[in-house]
């Protein structure tokens, strides 16, 4: 149902560009699995290379946030913009680092709440505390 | 700029409802500031207890998601539902529970690497692979 | 703050599309006051005239939906998409029509319930029920 | 397709708080039929019982809107929210509460139009005229 | 899985103005095909002319922008609104229009880079610079 | 009324990475003004850094899109996701790029049509046509 074509491994193997970024995404993740949306890049090597070198930056490097929690905020914000492709896979992702059922139940609640509670600040155009203004 | 009156402390004192509220934020909160969010849900007597019943339960009982990460959360969220006054607010809420600089930072570059995928996500209209699926 | 000009009057009196416009603005609302949207619309005087005929023909003719009822659902789409100006002109709107401080209160209810529960389908993913396909 | 289990029944009867809100469900609707939405949030307990309160308060309790213009105001509000899921359960709904062809097509059309001018003010970053400010 | 039903053709030849409508879409498409969007909106046929004759006036007459860039427009939008069907439908014309895979890619990586931008100046609320306003 | 501090030269003076960013763009840009975006994404260097090198690789390096249809897309993009500060600042540099008032107003005319039709074909949840899948 994509758009585009997806990329099998035989046709990753015919552009050395998208071949490395399968390659280093297979050594990453410690596994043979390359999913659906990287399949999908490769059709744009330059935007591939660029959100893979993104992706690894972001969730991967060492932070000041669990990875965790991370993609615990990833499934939120596809939540909020009705990304299928992406609440499943990164609610797969969180699952593989150790989402709890319970935790998973929270982050829904939360999402729900802030979805409800922004849905009245917008429409009773409510203004911002000056409490809450930075300087 | 509000589409309703903001109630004042003492339009609060005259309605029992919205007086055992105000008072209930500032027991739990232990401070005397009641943003405007709850001001204005005042017009809604019903729907000032329901939300905040459901704030209560889910900001701020024990459970297994850190304070902080639902705020984080919560952040997120708002920002993809374009909240401004959401976001302003639970900025300042994640502050005062400890979030950090560097925190903030890779919340920030977290939620905007999601929304360029989810958009590229969708803009494919990329399958969801089958070894996402549950069950 | 618009990112193009406001038409004045006098800028009005100088085309004659627009002040067509105008003028049709002013016989079908009984007023004087023209709001700032269509004096934004003015510089794109075919997009002013179909915008104009659009709102006529869908929130103005005679249907089966009351007028208030139409306004209420325009302030629910407006407040899903973050829309300030037209959360604020659509409330006045059906202020107008005779919407009650009480009806404006279930209408923010509904519309936080519906966010929330639309964000928990979308964060679960949950699969329509067959009885509720068509067909 | 969900990123969780969907409870049956004989699930159901395991867990004291889920069967509980199922049997509600089904004597407050007087019918068998439990769909999917609730299936899914019987993983969480708390949510399913928060949630079908909040709903049974907003969407089934007396008030000054119709109960079917409540249904019209959430299928709005899912449709900009593009919760595929909630859409056609409520379009469901809507007709179950007497939602005629015409009443449909009506809805649709001042979604569509709302859509159109709201993208429109955000577009062009119409400033909300000062006729529109509450106070 | 539409929320209505689908008009065949046969279905159309019995109103003369769904008829009319699906004539002059062929007649000006230069095609039989007559796509899925349009036998929806024939079960309300006001809609249905108004919403034809806005697509002609807005998509297909002369103007300043390049019909395929009003194609690449039409599928950015529809990106950032998650609507699976104007994705498909718009990608299809947009191909039909000659937009090669290199532009293809190209409006994806701007369509990513500014969902990615958009989070993040509305996650930490950045002033509007004085140099971007007008007047 | 940001929620972080916006940088000015002064201070970006004491880090060298974000200095090196600041010149960057004024070299790039050819002009001294540095826009609040960027002084607001100085908080976060490594955040900066890559969003400096993206918008540079998307938006300014040789490709198969006009660098004006780019502004144009990115603004429909900010103007969907309701980004004010985006729309504003996307606006001046198409203008910058030589937008015409009559190229605006019917990049204003598509995102209007475009918004309509999407919620419209959610609205009825329009299955996609075969002819449309790709492969």
């Amino acid at each position: 149902m994509a758009t585009i074509r997806l990329w099998m491994d035989e046709d990753a193997a015919g552009d050395a560009r998208v071949a490395a970024v399968f390659a280093d995404i297979r050594a990453v993740r410690k596994q043979e699995f390359v999913n659906n949306f990287w399949r999908a890049l490769a059709n744009q090597p330059a935007l591939l290379e660029r959100t893979w070198a993104g992706v690894k930056e972001v969730m991967l490097a060492p932070g000041e946030l669990d990875p965790l929690v991370k993609e615990l905020i990833y499934i939120a914000v596809s939540t909020a913009n009705a990304c299928s492709y992406c609440v499943h896979s990164h609610t797969a992702a969180a699952r593989a680092k150790g989402m709890t059922d319970g935790q998973h139940a929270e982050l829904m609640a939360v999402v729900g709440m802030a979805s409800e509670t922004n849905a009245i600040a917008n429409g009773l155009q409510i203004p911002v505390d000056e409490a809450f203004l930075v300087g």
